[in-house]
């Protein structure tokens, strides 16, 4: 008897999965008898246990049956048409969110330039040393007395809890637990909201410029973007459209990438438009921890009498980009709709994550590396901006806002194709630079870039403007050339 | 001067609150000039300090304005119409998706008997002593190393090669870390699915009975299910549609809820017609571990070669079930289209407990605690069979599979009104019981139970035993009682 034994793993799953072979292409048909297991062992050197175990396995499997007082016989199976070779790979018939999903795939743009030495990323403060080991202390503590059950859609209480009284101390929002869900980042919160308030072709407005990763999450939902624009006193609310859409997405604390913050009368005109066309408004708070030249300003959900602002925060970009923890305050009509659509989701989060950042947060310790990351941060965007100026001079206009993670530095003596090249010529010596045209819905006449400094100290860092500056000369020099 | 402190927080946010409210409904109107800091710390008895910092973070936000030498003045804003009160509570008009989710709400069925002591769910085992110190062992560990920065949309490659181990060592699939994406538990899997897979309307097969959670999950997203009646083989594949269903759900190991495994001939005969419709199937196997007469049977994957099988495992079952990890091996045609869909999910799971469990797999510390586990619910089955034998005794069938966590309890002595009223007695009595009735497309004419005994120690479970029985007794007694 010919069998093919693969030489993986154990030799009673070899001998297994060789007869299944065997049968499934019909070499061994159906209602042949099997030798002995004796005879069989001795046949191929195992033991007669492991021809045992596999003929075991196979019965209980239906490859085999057992006449009793003669043995096993392969069972009569349907082997027509053959399984083996397939007719063909499967035909993907995608999914119209899967076409899109396609169509807007994020990744291209965000951390092109994962693994250089100066990569000018903005969004994760990285911190030496890293948090690992108080983080790792707070996660045993929470594991020895969380609950091993499941937590519900909303959330662990007591971060529930924590959060509010932070947003009560830090961004004058007056939220009760009950409207407060802990989210797996923000981007599970954009999509929550695009399932539970969007059918595929529903409007949506977000700001010019926005950030892209919000733009294809609700693209990819089949909603109908369009995004009005911005000034220094944030979205222009007279250019909002006369065809309301279902929801307003905004940066308020912090206009992203451009800088400005939405001028009080900018959030009355806003909420004043929302409470008119019954529009919901999503308020992104993705770094208002971070503001250099006063307090923390309220958020738009302060004003929000109307109860129609979702509000997003998240902690990822405070503490560290894996832990992946965000919560939304919803207006109390949308509770339901939320819970449901996050039960379905992935029924809620991680227990004991929660638990530890409660615990990190109550304890007094969130607020210390807040102010920890704040200061590092500080300093970091006065290193940036000086050695802009020493190594770019004019050739860059900073668009500096004193707040966040990132300055956006427009390029009014180039065009888009020596961005290009200065992207190129960069990510060759070692520096990442991130454009900022993806995240307009029209290119901007003018190229930029969106400079992050919250991911290098400080030394990197002036080497980073350094090589900056550098690599500016090479792209001058070329232009200069005869062509 | 009339100010609304409201007594909550540091005084000086008060007083910001307090002139935002008066600013804002117009008591203080627009350019009214404000007393000096002063004056009006004197008048408050507040520190003058706590004056100038609620002048700064008003002059900030925009509801002051600074004359140079003049002092501040209200700013002139667009008050009318007023936004508070508000004209009316925001009208919620659901998205489609919304209101699907709110007609399939999961939560009044699953754990409705949550908080009893002799709750019988199946699902979640419950040890003692729970796991909580191994874990949190395992977490501050791999806290100490893992890279604080963002997993990929796959999950940890560490965590993807154990589970490789695992399927090629316990269910015969031979896998790639390239085809397994780490999912936060199997309910993230099927929206995943139902997104890159189904646009609204399109046809769906499970089985009957089934998993609501999977139907409901798939009904939400706007799928048109049908369920194909099951028998002690599994799917009747004979009675599979015409018209073919973009996706066939099933549980070939061990059909949810009534037990049988899906024999060979079905499974040759499920492929088969899967690959003649171009259909996809999604194998969900969630109990597999747990097989008291034979080792695991191969799963369906196995028999895959048209890679047309979604194979879905989760560690919720047999570790805790707030850990919500759970992995999907998937066709390499899909691979992109899930990638998408994840990262536009959540963008990823958390790095530190994948970690943790790839480190509890690699050092057998999970195959020890599978053992474990399997040799509590063999023993936990033993004590309910002979607890129904000795309580109930013929007024129940028991569709006994020597597999899992639970038993199916046919009652053919009785209709589904008094098994309302069993179950409703048992409650108020501290029993938890959950009828059979919601995994069917069409409540069968005989009512049924789920009889989990994975979550009750042997002698807890001795007692629910008992004190089914004597539930049994009283429904007995009241169907005899003169009308």
């Amino acid at each position: 008897m010919y069998l093919n034994l693969d030489g993986e793993g154990p030799a009673y799953q070899q001998l297994t999965r060789a007869f299944k072979a065997a049968i499934l292409d019909g070499s061994l048909g159906g209602g042949t008898r099997l030798p002995p297991s004796r005879a069989l062992a001795q046949e191929l050197g195992m033991s007669r246990i492991t021809v045992l175990s596999a003929y075991d396995q196979l019965r209980a499997e239906g490859y085999l049956q057992s006449r009793v007082g003669s043995g096993s016989y392969v069972s009569e199976l349907q082997l027509t048409p053959p399984l083996r070779p397939p007719k063909a790979t499967p035909t993907v018939i995608r999914s119209r969110y899967a076409e899109r999903a396609v169509l807007h795939a994020i990744r291209p743009t965000y951390r092109a330039h994962q693994g250089l030495r100066f990569e000018l990323q903005f969004g994760e403060t990285q911190l030496t040393p890293p948090l690992n080991n108080a983080w790792g202390r707070e996660l045993a503590r929470a594991a020895s007395y969380t609950s091993l059950e499941r937590t519900s859609s909303w959330g662990l209480p007591a971060l529930r809890e924590q959060v509010c009284r932070y947003l009560a101390n830090r961004r004058g929002v007056q939220a009760d637990p009950a409207d407060v869900m802990i989210v797996s980042g923000s981007q599970q919160a954009f999509g929550l909201a695009a399932r539970v308030l969007l059918n595929e072709g529903d409007p949506v407005v977000m700001e010019d410029p926005h950030y892209f990763g919000a733009w294809r999450a609700f693209a990819a939902h089949g909603a109908e973007l369009q995004a009005v624009r911005t000034d220094d006193e944030g979205l222009v609310c007279a250019e909002l459209p006369e065809v309301p859409p279902r929801l307003i997405f905004v940066t308020p604390s912090h206009q992203f990438p451009s800088g400005p913050v939405m001028s009080l009368p900018r959030r009355l005109e806003l909420l004043r438009y929302a409470e008119t066309n019954n529009c919901w408004i999503m308020e992104d708070d993705y770094d208002s921890e971070f503001r250099y030249d006063s307090q923390p300003l309220a958020a738009l959900r302060s004003l929000d009498e109307g109860d129609r602002v979702i509000y997003v925060g998240t902690f990822s970009k405070v503490l560290f980009g894996s832990l992946r923890l965000g919560y939304m305050v919803l207006p109390a009509v949308l509770r339901e709709d939320f819970a449901n659509a996050r039960y379905l989701s992935d029924m809620g989060g991680l227990a004991v994550e929660q638990a530890a950042l409660a615990h990190f947060m109550e304890s007094g310790a969130f607020e210390r590396h807040l102010r920890k990351v704040g200061k590092a941060l500080k300093q970091r965007r006065e290193v940036m901006l000086e050695g802009l100026r020493q190594h770019a001079g004019d050739r860059v206009r900073v668009n500096d806002s004193p707040a966040g993670m990132h300055v956006l530095a427009w390029l009014p003596g180039y065009d888009h194709a020596q961005l290009d090249a200065l992207i190129g010529y960069a990510h060759e010596h070692g520096l990442g630079l991130y454009p900022v045209a993806p995240c307009y819905q029209q290119k901007p006449a003018i190229p930029g870039l969106i400079l992050g400094y919250c991911g290098l100290p400080d030394a990197e860092l002036r080497e980073a403007m350094r090589l900056f500056g550098a690599c500016l000369d090479a792209i001058d020099a070329r232009r200069h050339e005869p062509v």
